[in-house]
């Protein structure tokens, strides 16, 4: 047994990624105002946050602007708009945006080089089986000088030997992170250490980290976190007060609770919860909760959750249950 | 890396105990209904939980019965109003009751043999600086019959060369369970680890189980319950819902749906929290949110985050969190 206390020292090269903008847009079609993306970009610098992911580059012909708020886009002067002439030297802060694969991004045509444009990095999200469009988007958003990361979804019902496959073609492109995403919020301690392990053994030997996505439906978010962290992930992502579509992500305002570099400050992270997330509560709402937890236990896709709360907020959750074990 | 998924497989030695009427009855003084008590006690058998904590064993003169409901003080005649003529063998639950050192219980004349009472189990709670008083007590309800723990609250802010003595007392003694109390929610992964290595090392060669109970300040209560039956932890703590002072405990919706012993049900919890829980959110509440989070990362007792949240549910938590730091 250790008599080591590695909880109260920290790791300089770990990097937060807030993504309560980009993430939170599934709940209202990316309609947050302009303040409230001031409000969140202006916290990520105070504290000491390293990215914010300010929203998707999702196609306004599929996602179409009367709809979709200005985030669900992130069309240049939409961004500059709230941050200005944005720089991650002057501010410590890299901005990213989240890229699709199948057919949601129009990355062909998005020719504006990073040093164009306020945006650091593009994270790129795809299926296992989208893995070659988006090695195809790393490649490219690569040589527009963007940092890239690999965001592979519902790894949770994806087989080992398919992980494997994906992992192969990732470590062959220039992707300098790859995430493991628990969309469904399914996943146990176990089950994140042998993902880790996994990317871990697939990209040895190169400089490409190792992330993670959590989401809280077995209220496990901030716990697979740590774990991650534990076993060598440098990319953690986050969303204040845990703001997201159903269950909601690992909270930030715990994950900073934690974290010991003293860079990282908790009090403008209170001052943000209190003054532009709680008050989000009115409009949409997320947390754990009994619907988010059958569907997280059953690695199923948090929509029939999602659908059951809308209808009803204190809905009949036996009935849930009943329904979503006889659909198998 | 392993290839196998231990995950999916259970351990037939693990017993789960509910301690919602114990424990919650520090947000309401125990005045539960009787129909509450008796819907949990029938939803503990059918959904094959082994243990039901029904309440303390306190003193009435500390605890008047016109202030405290029955469930504080544990009464042969009011338990079997609500639980009749209670038999382990008949329903494969056992009754528990939790005993607290340091002037709360009249221990030393409470003579019923075991053979008398409903009540299987009595768990004595202590904090650590109190452990010669438990220690007899532990003796006392020992020789009546009862199957006994030893429950040392507030770990989190026990020496290790205290908890080592501690344990040594505990061995000492023919306690049947020695379990980790971490009251404040303020344990991380790698902190469990280190406490149930250190019960299992001082308790080893002896036949005791050591045990779990979790809060939920940092969102840790499931996941650190996970963590410590992985580590060999044989009696776990849970509550419905959470229900709980202040953040709440480990979930037993959540448990129950991580636990893979066919013989625990999910869908008798699911209708407790439906139509007996739920409504309970309308006279107190519980559960993690920002204040809990404070006093859980500083070590701190949840009373200041109580009365906090008593006095303003959606009061100014960076005023909070300025006061609890400034009071170190």
């Amino acid at each position: 047994m250790s008599e080591k206390a590695p909880w109260i020292t920290y790791r300089p090269e770990l990097r937060v990624l807030d993504c309560t903008i980009r993430d939170g847009g599934l709940m209202n079609n990316s309609n947050f105002t302009d303040d409230e993306v001031r409000a969140v970009y202006e916290c990520c610098i105070e504290a000491g946050i390293d990215y914010m992911e300010i929203g998707y580059k999702n196609s306004p012909t599929e996602f179409p602007r009367d709809v979709f708020g200005p985030w669900r886009h992130c069309l240049e002067e939409d961004l500059r708009r709230v941050v200005g002439d944005h720089s991650a030297e002057a501010t410590g802060l890299k901005l990213a945006a989240m890229a699709d694969a199948g057919g949601k991004c129009d990355w062909r045509s998005d020719e504006r080089p990073c040093s164009e444009s306020v945006l650091d990095m593009i994270r790129v999200a795809c299926y296992a089986y989208q893995i070659s469009e988006a090695a195809d988007m790393v490649r490219h958003y690569h040589k527009l000088g963007y940092e890239t990361s690999l965001n592979i979804m519902a790894i949770s019902t994806v087989h080992d030997a398919e992980i494997d496959q994906v992992l192969e073609i990732a470590r062959d492109t220039p992707v300098g992170t790859v995430v493991v995403v628990d969309s469904y919020g399914s996943l146990y301690r176990e089950q994140i250490d042998h993902l880790v392990n996994k990317y871990k053994l697939a990209l040895d030997g190169t400089e490409k980290e190792i992330g993670i996505h959590a989401h809280n439906n077995l209220q496990l978010a901030f716990a697979n976190t740590i774990e991650a962290i534990i076993l060598g992930c440098n990319r953690v992502d986050a969303t204040m007060l845990g703001l997201g579509r159903g269950a909601g992500n690992c909270p930030m305002e715990i994950l900073l609770s934690f974290l010991r570099n003293p860079k990282f400050k908790l009090r403008p992270v209170l001052r943000l919860i209190r003054d532009t997330i709680l008050p989000m509560k009115k409009r949409f709402d997320w947390g754990p909760n009994v619907p988010y937890l059958i569907t997280g236990a059953l690695n199923a896709h948090p929509r029939s959750a999602i659908s059951f709360s809308e209808k009803d907020p204190i809905g009949d959750i036996v009935a849930f249950y009943d329904k979503m074990l006889s659909e198998g």
